[in-house]
């Protein structure tokens, strides 16, 4: 398959390259660098079958010859990156989303959309299955992430319905593993960061909120799978312009080109997460205790029945192993910055 | 002032140009006609203050000249038209917004969107204070309309955090009054037609879903206090980029740059509201029900302390008067069809 990820030199994006890649597809990475990094993808540089392009995809979007699917990853991902580009958070969930849509639909290919737990807010049932609706504050700061890939999910059913387009839409959880940003402010790499370098670990609040984190390889293949599952509708049958009296909806059993949970539903305080980081790197580094930020979730874990059910997909790294492979990047990354 | 109206062709919009006009502003009013109609304001063509643009505010967007304000009130705004026009509808509250929010700041002007109660969704609260983070299904049929002000407001609070633009956002309930179109299927024109015409009148459900029902000349009164009312803050204060770990805005009391409900309190199920359309036209139209939309919402009624305090505003018009002054309407307008 001829293939294009648009946030491609991203953490997530650049792990999709490798797996695809090693499966002989044919990938065309685009990243306009804003939190991509080239060293995510360098390696893959002289490969015949990858090409880079610089690209912001908000932008005119044009790819030459037949693709078989393009993949939406382009975004800003880590609180402290949409805070800082909340603009360019909410543009690259909307134009980005309907420009990487209208491409999809002139050459024919299948679409995927990267969305993310974020879309359930501050969710008021745990673990939340793709059903729950939920509770996001449209106007608060980290609102700008949220509702740009709530808006991003509503556009791209808008396609599948109207135009019959083969979509696919992944809710992707808390992740973590190697090629994260040092300094992104995520809770894992955070805490490895800071007890590699002796610092305390910064905790906000108590750090009872719980969260779910899955290893990147994992995540990888189960949005392979939910990308190459093959649909069992037809163009016709996607379409779907009588949909505002129909009730049948409901009863209907879901489908591949229903968003899709992945994630690990391994539940934990953060508390535990930055104990279990202290012991496996050995650090005798402090806890310190922040201020929790605005509208940060307390809760937070996916039902992954569907995924179970439509991809027979589930996690299978142990974190304690996943977290051990993600201290060996670090521990290099930190002692060669340039190199990562 | 010099203002700008995005969708002033429409049934608010053109009420809103009326109301400035009178009051000596200069109106620019641009509208693409996909659900606007010439007939709204063709009375206004001949005024010296008054410019109509035909213009799809998606597309590039200029104005020559000096602008105070921006109103953005261009969306397919019922079910039925944002259902026809879902891809349409997406676009309008997120490209467009985006569009009309640069053009507000390459002028310096004010800006005010024309948000919804919709971005409540299927409450789970009742009346909505603007408090209430709302009940939205992102992948619904009808979650385009929903998602695309609920994205809209996200963008326009990001235009006021990081550029400091004066911003405002008037959440609009439920409306009726001249110029709704007789087969946008909305409740209460839908009712005085089928009515007027000796048609069934067609429930959907059993009638006990709540709807408040303000009328249009009480909610253009509010609108053009929100636009009007001074800020508090200067353009520094308005620019909030240490928001991330602060927590004094909880405490803060809401200013003009907070969203505000703009609509009726008083509530009435449908089947009260077509009992008391049949009284007032004195028709013998008999009810007719029928299936339950999707994602239909079973409560929806404003909590308006805000505009209260903020606005000193309330509704003024009484339902029966107002619903008389909109039969009048219909009656005219059914009768001589092309005039409307």
């Amino acid at each position: 398959m001829r293939i294009v990820i648009t946030g491609g030199a991203g953490f997530l994006g650049s792990h999709l390259c490798d797996s695809l890649i090693q499966a002989r597809h044919t990938v065309i990475c685009m990243d306009n660098l804003l939190t991509g990094r080239m060293e995510n993808i360098s390696h893959l540089l002289g490969n015949e079958r990858f090409t880079f392009l610089k690209y912001n995809v908000c932008d005119y979007l044009h790819v030459d010859g037949p693709l078989d699917a393009l993949m939406h990853f382009a975004s800003p991902a880590s609180p402290q990156d949409y805070l800082e580009f909340p603009i360019a958070t909410l543009k690259v969930g909307a134009l980005g989303t309907h420009k990487v849509l209208g491409l999809a639909r002139a050459k024919g290919a299948r679409f995927l959309l990267a969305s993310t737990s974020e879309v359930y807010g501050d969710p008021l049932v745990n673990p939340q299955p793709e059903t729950y609706w939920g509770n996001v504050n449209p106007i608060s700061p980290r609102g700008v992430y949220d509702e740009a890939k709530r808006f991003a999910e509503a556009m791209t059913m808008a396609y599948h319905r109207y135009h019959g387009l083969d979509t696919r839409i992944v809710r992707i959880f808390n992740t973590f593993g190697p090629r994260m940003r040092a300094n992104d402010g995520r809770v894992v790499s955070n805490f490895i960061v800071q007890a590699l370098q002796g610092k305390p670990l910064s905790v906000f609040g108590e750090g009872q909120q719980t969260r779910s984190f899955c290893y990147v390889d994992d995540l990888v293949r189960g949005i392979v799978g939910l990308l190459l599952v093959d649909s069992n509708k037809t163009v016709e049958e996607r379409k779907d312009k009588k949909f505002l009296f129909s009730r049948a909806k409901d009863h209907e059993e879901p489908s591949v080109h229903d968003p899709v949970n992945i994630g690990n539903p391994r539940e934990l305080t953060v508390i535990e997460i930055a104990r279990l980081v202290l012991k496996l790197t050995g650090s005798s580094s402090d806890i310190s205790f922040h201020p929790l930020p605005l509208d940060d979730p307390k809760v937070r874990r996916p039902d992954i029945s569907r995924a179970k059910a439509l991809l027979k997909w589930e996690p299978q790294v142990a974190l304690e192993d996943a977290l051990a492979r993600t201290i060996t990047y670090f521990k290099a990354a930190l002692a060669h910055p340039s190199a990562h």
